[in-house]
């Protein structure tokens, strides 16, 4: 096969074997899934993902070996991605890889769980498949760059062309084949942010396209159908015609050494990431000098310009979407909660309490954290007591990033809250799910994750 | 509603009436479909379709209200759009509008077969729905203009829009509705032209994504779920990201006065759209002076300079692909069989006496047709006998554009010829559609278009 970019991409994609993958790189995926399946039941209570999975139930069969994990229907491989893709991305709590600015899980695990359930594939090959994925789909964002981002929708575009791959490799495909599902898939890659301005439902049908898009091009190219080449660097290819900075030494960097797949970030709180350096390091005083919230008179967070410009705005937040960029808010909950998720928002963010908290938050420019942003998001408050006492709270890097990242009780804890939230699973059978999900490298057969 | 561009053109294909539709424009939707009818029936005989509609067997369900005209199966709505669309566009035998250079037929017509079949639609509804995605597909095609077309194929992009305007009308959207149709669409919205430098089987794949991708974006919309306001012309819409040379003047141009509809151009030949006009004047010769193809010496056909760029390259072709590009092949073909549709390609074109009359043809450059060009489209060409004689030929437009029409008796003939050539119905079959096609503005309830 011919040297070239999406070539070499696509025949790292394809020949990628379970036994080249380093363990920390496959328990990383283990912990991936597992937070991403947490997500992925989340996405039960949001209006636009009921309404995609009403769609697939009415466009297609009533039955299937593929699981919609927030109906628990079964359908076929196409369905089973779009809807579970759709649901994994609603309550805004699934993974991100910061350079790339690209959430993998919510395309690539719908994308592999559901042809490795119609296929009766082993959890290896699930895994295996799952990392080609983000390696794929993480080269791909970083190298459309910038300026893609700043009109599409990274996760929608990239993430066709992962899903490509993941789905790709499930299904066994050569090299050739791989490139040809690469092409049908990077010439369905679409998703705009105009969606944004008016808070439109598009957030979801950009990753459920992807999934169920990027799931049809492998399939159409196992079939034979065949695609572009070079549709990731190519003339009239994704790039030329959605970038203006793509860099393509970025497409096949340090392939097979370099594991983008575990530099990607567990979002913990569910409020804009710009609050959670602050919300760490409120919880790290909290916990250490065992503070009650009636005990806190005062709270500085120091922070960088951005958050100062996005959250500055929001005074008096009147909804939950408003409240996830309130600081006040997000460290009311954690004073109160020791916890700001789905169900703290939804719950408490406009009690009384919470709203006194909030007035006692102030935001203020620190020359050391504006400094290092964005590489390193430090978190730094100053927590002043109703006893006149004063405390400095500092985190290095926010909960969730890979030098901080969550730990497997953690983990658990965050998909239970997500799951008890949406009302999707009970904790029993989260905690089978759990048992399934870090043992998936020894299952034969990758079976429902739920009953 | 607020007034901009998306939400004028919305308002409109969410209101367009039966009745405020001019009756010449009425019988030339006719003719359309009956055009676009068999194109899709002709697809049946491409490996890419087989392939697509093997994919949507593999994901949909066996049965539904939905028919999926090159397997005669029934299915829901979705794929019985996507399959009919990808073989409506392999065999380049559809409908093209100049301007716009987008393929209309398609992408409008599969989306709204299949949704006026699943919902007991009436032929009213159905043509009314077909006009607004016409007038949509063309005029959003204009607006994204040259700059776009160099890297993406409007058929995929604008038709995605132009296949959610038609769907959205069968489904009675309302004005509101239809903007998020509109929205859910245009962030959808995909089609590279990469794929020719390899002959990649991409093009069936955008035109069988593009009405399903908009038929699912009208559903969507139907159930409540939003999309962008602003999706063509807002700052992070199709033409931020897909244009450099947008005028967003032309989305409303004259809506309601203005029918690009009617300035759509029929397919006559099966070959390159180049060789058209000289194959017309040709077949004006033959026809006025009764020629035989051994009686004639030698043909020049006086061209602009483009189809000497295109053509020149090819004297000896290997394909019917490549033949389709060769002037002497397709005037041979003319010559020998007064036609040169699929069929005659397929059989013929490497025929000894073909390949005789091909060397024969020669391309002159013409000053009075190179001037015209593109604005006008001037057949010329100079036929000398083996008796010396010598004739001129000449035709204004080429058949097919909307000044040199195909009458229905030669639409008729032209489905018939790309349903036998494919094997997709019997004549019988065609003749009964046809008498369906032609009175389908008094069809209570659109049926089944075979058995």
């Amino acid at each position: 096969m011919q040297e070239h970019p999406s070539a070499t991409l696509a025949h790292f994609a394809a020949t990628l074997q379970f036994e080249d993958i380093p363990e920390p790189v496959l328990r990383r995926a283990e912990d991936l899934m597992l937070d991403w399946f947490g997500s992925a039941l989340a996405g039960k209570a949001g209006r636009p993902v009921q309404i995609i999975e009403a769609f697939a139930r009415q466009m297609g069969p009533t039955e299937g070996p593929c699981e919609v994990l927030v109906s628990r229907a079964g359908t076929t491989p196409l369905f089973a991605a779009m809807v579970n893709a759709a649901s994994s991305h609603w309550a805004e709590q699934d993974d991100v890889h910061n350079g790339s600015v690209f959430h993998p899980a919510a395309v690539v695990f719908p994308a592999v769980l559901a042809l490795a359930q119609a296929n009766g594939a082993s959890g290896r090959e699930l895994l295996t498949a799952a990392v080609a994925g983000y390696e794929v789909g993480i080269r791909i964002g970083e190298f459309l760059g910038r300026s893609h981002y700043r009109i599409f929708h990274t996760t929608g575009t990239a993430g066709t062309v992962a899903a490509a791959a993941a789905a790709g490799r499930i299904l066994k495909l050569t090299p050739e084949q791989m490139l040809d599902a690469f092409g049908s898939a990077g010439t369905q890659a679409a998703g705009l942010w105009e969606f944004l301005r008016d808070a439109a439902d598009s957030k979801q049908l950009h990753t459920a396209k992807a999934a169920s898009d990027g799931l049809m091009a492998a399939c159409l190219a196992q079939a034979g159908f065949t695609g572009a080449r070079r549709i990731l660097e190519g003339k009239q290819g994704m790039a030329a015609g959605m970038s203006t900075d793509a860099d393509a030494a970025r497409l096949t960097d340090r392939l097979g050494q370099r594991w983008a797949l575990a530099e990607t970030s567990f979002k913990f709180h569910a409020s804009c990431r710009h609050t959670h350096p602050a919300a760490d390091a409120l919880l790290q005083v909290i916990n250490e000098h065992h503070l009650r919230p009636e005990q806190i008179a005062r709270v500085t967070a120091h922070v960088h310009q951005g958050a100062i410009d996005v959250l500055g705005p929001v005074t008096n937040p009147q909804t939950v979407h408003q409240a996830k960029f309130s600081m006040g808010t997000v460290l009311g909950l954690i004073a109160q909660f020791h916890a700001a998720g789905m169900k703290e928002f939804n719950d408490a963010f406009n009690d009384i309490a919470i709203r006194a908290f909030r007035d006692r938050v102030t935001m203020q420019l620190d020359e050391e954290v504006d400094t290092a942003y964005p590489l390193r998001w430090i978190g730094k408050v100053t927590v002043e007591t109703v006893d006149g006492e004063r405390f400095e709270g500092r985190v290095d890097e926010p909960k969730g990033d890979p030098g901080n990242t969550l730990s497997r009780e953690e983990l658990e804890s965050k998909a239970l809250r997500l799951a008890e939230f949406s009302g999707a699973a009970s904790s029993d059978e989260m905690h089978a799910a759990f048992e399934r999900l870090w043992h998936i490298a020894r299952a034969d057969v990758v079976g429902r994750l739920l009953p």
